[in-house]
């Protein structure tokens, strides 16, 4: 089996592939060599180890997208500035490659110069959306540990915001004194109470975290609760900032896992319909896009 | 030399001890035994390294307070509810000590059922501010790892709030991508402006906390302006939310480092005056006061 080409997704924790053939995905695979953990001469080896048995006796061309591209990563694939679309094949940077059994191009990420933000990976999803829907006109929101929100029109990124949300949850949910009394189950009503307040009461979410804490102690708030209801401060506070982007809005969520329910769920309460698209067929959308723009080129 | 009492400021990090004289402070030692590394049987013998040498043929009475009275501290002190004065004599707890050469007793903290909330540690000093000035009508703001306001009045903790700032900032700072681009130094202009930011427009923190790696990545924020601009949009934030707190108030800051200092700027922005007081004497006042309590009851 050797495949036409090769789809990575290569961010800060992780790296995954595909083996891509004329009807469609062959063969996947992945590891925990996220870019975060590689030095520079760490990334050919780490792709090897995972698609080593797929290449042939031809030169088989990988294309790759996310963290991949930073000043800290395999190679720097330069930001391209919005507005312009999420892909473009003249972006593609070719990182050195000694196997000559490959080629390994990496998509570049996206910029905006004010508010000062920046993407990489979520501009191949965004890809990925508009190639399933070419005349796409309004918000995507794509949840994570730094959460994207992107005007999208005619075809072109117009503008995003990042938030920090995710990775917020993350520490405090593990490493501040919330930790204590955090349980891993969910309760609806908690999150929804607590989306409520950031929302209307934004100024208000450096008081409620502490909260969380207090009233475990004093009126025995659930650990499921807890973290319920952490997760909806901040949720809440991010669709507070966010408000510009969704209100009156056609909304689309990038994701696929309980985070997007949460934000999907948090929109609804807002009388915002949002779809969820799955975040995976995303980003392998937009990699065959681009794939298909390098072809034509050729 | 042997002590009529000893102090003890007992917190989840440190351990503070003073070897207490007609004439004030005869030594001082400390240690980082804090609260959050001992188990229960471990109290004794951490204060024991610190007092042994101090203790003579009689008993020696020490006075603890912080979070060696929490429940997972050496020996529960419950929570004095709010409104009430800061410190009580009759709500002190014995810890049950093997040594016959000391009597332990732990000062409670307070509690707050709505908005719920908890301190231990703060009212001690809450109580040295008044032993100082009796008549204190106002709010005091204790900056710290978690940040409390609490309004006093006739000589009574009327109401108060604890916000995470602190540990915030230490988590965002060390431990989130924002940790990159990090400097040591400080910039009062970066600082100013994200109080401004999150203090006039809350609801947009959510988005301003990955702004600041934007800008180091596009516009070459320095470090040093970063770590201001990160402190700045924290310290904005909790002064939003506790604005009917300090809104045409007399504001005391209980503290003893430079973000006390960086409080006082945000306020005097915001055209609040406010005096700063030093957080250990302050301590040691109120463990004072409660030991002149303790011996008139006798």
């Amino acid at each position: 089996m050797t495949p036409d080409w090769i789809a990575a997704d290569w961010g800060t924790t992780n790296l995954r592939v595909w083996a891509m053939g004329p009807g469609g995905v062959l063969a996947t695979a992945a590891s925990e060599d996220g870019m975060g953990r590689l030095s520079r001469d760490d990334f050919e080896p780490a792709l090897l180890r995972l698609i080593g048995p797929w290449l042939g006796a031809g030169v088989t061309p990988v294309l790759a997208c996310g963290m991949v591209g930073a000043r800290q990563g395999w190679f720097e694939a330069p930001y391209r500035a919005v507005p312009c679309a999420p892909l473009e094949h003249l972006g593609l940077i070719a990182a050195p490659v000694r196997d000559g059994r490959m080629t390994v191009h990496i998509a570049p990420g996206l910029s905006q110069a004010r508010p000062a933000d920046v993407m990489r990976g979520e501009e191949t999803q965004i890809a990925g959306v508009l190639a399933g829907t070419p005349d796409f006109d309004g918000v995507l929101c794509l949840p994570g540990t730094h959460s994207k929100w992107a005007q999208v029109s005619a075809g072109e990124v117009v503008s995003f915001q990042t938030y920090l949300t995710g990775e917020l949850f993350n520490l405090l949910s593990t490493a501040s004194v919330l930790r204590h009394g955090m349980g891993l189950g969910w309760d609806d009503a908690a999150f929804d109470e607590a989306v409520s307040d950031t929302l209307s009461r934004p100024q208000r979410i450096a008081a409620q975290l502490f909260g969380i804490r207090a009233e475990g102690l004093l009126h025995g708030l659930s650990p499921d609760a807890a973290r319920s209801r952490l997760s909806g401060l901040l949720i809440g506070a991010e669709l507070a900032a966010a408000r510009p982007y969704w209100l009156g809005q056609q909304v689309a969520l990038v994701g696929n896992d309980r985070l997007s329910a949460a934000y999907a769920r948090a929109l609804a309460a807002q009388g915002v319909p949002a779809k969820t698209l799955d975040a995976t067929d995303c980003t392998l959308a937009g990699l065959r896009t681009l794939r298909r723009q390098m072809e034509t080129r050729t």
